[in-house]
């Protein structure tokens, strides 16, 4: 309603009509749509986040949950125009129509528009959540923790993606995009997740927690260039070393030429912040830079998400940084729940009832991806070398929940079809599990003694 | 780019497609041209709040005009589907028809929809600044300043709307719908405005400065209830009294009963809040109120800003209140811009060439608009009583600037055919030059000793 609310106006007044849409006509009731759809989405962000935090699972799980739980597979509130679904499977669309006296098509129209303008918010929500991680990111910290967290990073991205895949080739017969996809969906570790728990056991700064943030640092760096490696790959329905040598040297080029440049782009952007002096001075030149960075990332054919990471990189080193940090934190707690509960909702869980038969494999493949995401990653744990008396079961744990990262390759699944369903929801099922698990096996590899640790307070979720 | 990039991938992968829409076909780079024409906007928006803070006018204004500059009057960059606008008509639409060898059908498709959620997001900027102006509003100041601000509110919204659509219905045979529209225009002072240029003067806690601030709070309320009126009014195409009952009784019961049951809805709201653990736990609840109230007040045929407003009202009384005024500022520094950027740039400054036969009506409309405007708010001093010695210059000067709620008229205007072109431009000009002349004047009106004044910290703009 408002501008577009008006729009609805053409009819009643005696103005030659200028609209070149049919879509225009309805924008009032596309805008009432998105509203619905959005409180809809925080109301289950915001009780799936709470309940978890009260079990002491990550929030996010929470909101995937609740995504779960509104959307396709059960509630029938907020669902996408994928798979054939239609506006009356929609509770919100029906109730739309009923309140503004739609036709059939008009209510496809106004169905198809909104979810729409929903995906784009999803898509901007996980461009400044990866900017955000970006940020969090510490490039010095990694030169500290050095060789060590470098080591577990590649062994933890590198078994799990080679069992992985070759055990779905091999074991389920599962064609090589798909089971290259998947893999690669087992490989990044969640930075928000992991220093979370970290910090909650009060082990952020031990030589384990030490290596552990470092590794995950790493691993989100890796596991992006993989997602951009993957994606792009699919895209030509065939492996293609040339391409991919392409991508790799690209994404590094990319991620590594913005850092390189980082000081040019630290000092512009901060001298430029200095100078502005209206309001959202640190926070436009911010977004001017990671939207940018984002469209540049989809330009050279790698993603959105690896420019947005980059442009945080970068941004990390600026004298405006902590200012940067409590601004981004409202936009982000606004935007990145409508990516996660969207992913949540588009995942149908249907397709792992087990009294159907054709599901059966995808629950054989969850248990599969599952037992490989944990060994994978907890072989990390004997990769390190040189630190006498190091807990090799705490790092490997450490390693486990994997998140946001894995999270992203589920919602590319679900939204691209490269993932049949069982596989997709294989995958949303693996990360829930993996990070379900790492809080109390945590608190079993750091022994008895952390459960009367202080909580050391953490911003990141 | 990112999750919709891969719905590209349908054509690669070879399982059977399962969307709806040819529209999700272009996904990616619909994703592209949003953050472009974002990345745009933000640009265009900072170097000329930039500028006008440079030249001592309020920031507001230079985003308007850089609205104007990138829009549909100068470079081309910004456009919307209105008026026979096609995407070759659009710079950046040409640019990704280039970068990705699209069909002219598909650049047009992509064109409707980035427009579409351009749109949408403008419209999400407006319902988060009037939830903000909401907040900033004070009804306890209101009580305080009480009568006086209420008679100088009251006949600043009387004298330039009775007069403007008189003006225009008698003088320059304007019908009936549009000459109360633009009359309704000239009605709402701008509170962010006013008490920004007063806190630049030290002004802001002086008696003028106080019944300024007060009928300029109370102007917001009846601006936005006359803007309900006015444009459920246009809906019907007629004057229908029972229908401007209706509407001034729901708008008020509207207002009254949320303020009323905002006791209930600040207990609920703070005890929410403090029960609350996860991140986003003041930001989530306050726009789900917003949000759910928006939606409300479009659903009983008023407007989304209404509801927003409402909402805003209701949660200043809150506890919560300070940290909910910080945490939503970035969100509005965001979001908000591309408000007033799209309004500038949907202006077509065309119509105002003189050398144009048709345009001069337009021109002469303009200078009625303006001198209407001012001579109207001026009046609004000698409505003050039992004050001796009070300015009334400076509060007739203080009420001149139109600023938010007569640009929501104009965009209103823009986006409907309310207004035909040369009216919406008039709007337009009467609240920029409303706005430019406000400051010098009151720093003659304030006399020269305030000068030398130290400015007062305002967060505001």
């Amino acid at each position: 309603m408002f501008l577009n609310d008006t729009l609805a106006l053409w009819s009643a007044v005696s103005t030659p009509p200028l609209l070149a849409t049919v879509a225009a006509e309805y924008s009032p009731i596309i805008l009432s749509g998105v509203l619905l759809t959005l409180v809809t989405i925080f109301i289950a962000s915001k009780i799936g986040s709470e309940v978890a935090k009260q079990l002491d699972f990550p929030p996010v799980l929470g909101e995937l949950v609740a995504g779960v739980i509104v959307g396709v597979s059960a509630l029938h509130l907020v669902i996408f125009p994928e798979g054939g679904l239609a506006a009356t499977d929609s509770l919100l669309m029906t109730a739309l129509q009923a309140l503004n006296q739609l036709s059939p098509e008009g209510i496809e129209t106004v169905f198809e528009s909104q979810s729409e303008v929903i995906s784009v918010l999803a898509e901007l929500g996980v461009i400044i959540l990866l900017f955000e991680i970006g940020l969090e990111s510490d490039l010095r910290q990694l030169k500290e923790v050095g060789i060590q967290a470098i080591v577990v990073a590649c062994v933890g991205v590198a078994a799990p993606f080679a069992a992985g895949t070759a055990g779905l080739m091999l074991v389920f017969h599962v064609a090589a995009i798909p089971a290259i996809f998947a893999g690669a969906a087992l490989t990044a570790t969640s930075i928000g997740i992991t220093s979370k728990v970290l910090s909650e056991l009060g082990q952020l700064k031990s030589k384990e927690g030490q290596i552990i943030v470092g590794a995950a640092v790493i691993d989100d760096v890796l596991g992006i260039i993989v997602l951009a490696v993957v994606a792009s790959l699919a895209k030509t329905g065939e492996i293609d070393v040339t391409n991919v040598i392409y991508l790799i040297v690209s994404a590094t080029v990319f991620l590594i030429g913005s850092i390189l440049l980082g000081g040019f782009f630290n000092k512009a952007f901060t001298s430029i912040v200095a100078k502005l002096k209206t309001r959202g001075n640190i926070i436009i030149p911010a977004f001017i830079f990671a939207f940018f960075m984002a469209f540049l990332g989809n330009a050279i054919h790698l993603e959105a998400i690896l420019g947005a990471f980059a442009a945080g990189l970068v941004l990390d080193e600026s004298d405006a940084r902590d200012e940067l940090d409590e601004l981004i934190k409202p936009i982000a707690d606004l935007l990145v729940p409508i990516f996660f509960v969207t992913v949540g909702a588009r995942a149908d869980l249907g397709v792992l009832n087990p009294t159907v038969p054709e599901n059966r494999a995808g629950l054989l493949i969850a248990v599969f991806l599952v037992v490989v995401a944990v060994i994978g990653k907890l072989v990390t744990g004997w990769a390190v070398f040189g630190i006498p008396g190091v807990n090799r079961w705490a790092i490997g744990v450490g390693m486990i929940p994997r998140g946001e990262v894995g999270l992203v390759f589920a919602g590319i699944g679900a939204a691209s079809g490269i993932l049949d369903k069982p596989l997709q929801v294989s995958i949303i099922i693996m990360v829930i599990l993996t990070t379900f698990v790492a809080p109390p096996f945590l608190r079993v590899a750091f022994g008895e003694s952390v459960e009367t640790a202080p909580p050391i307070e953490s911003t990141s979720e």
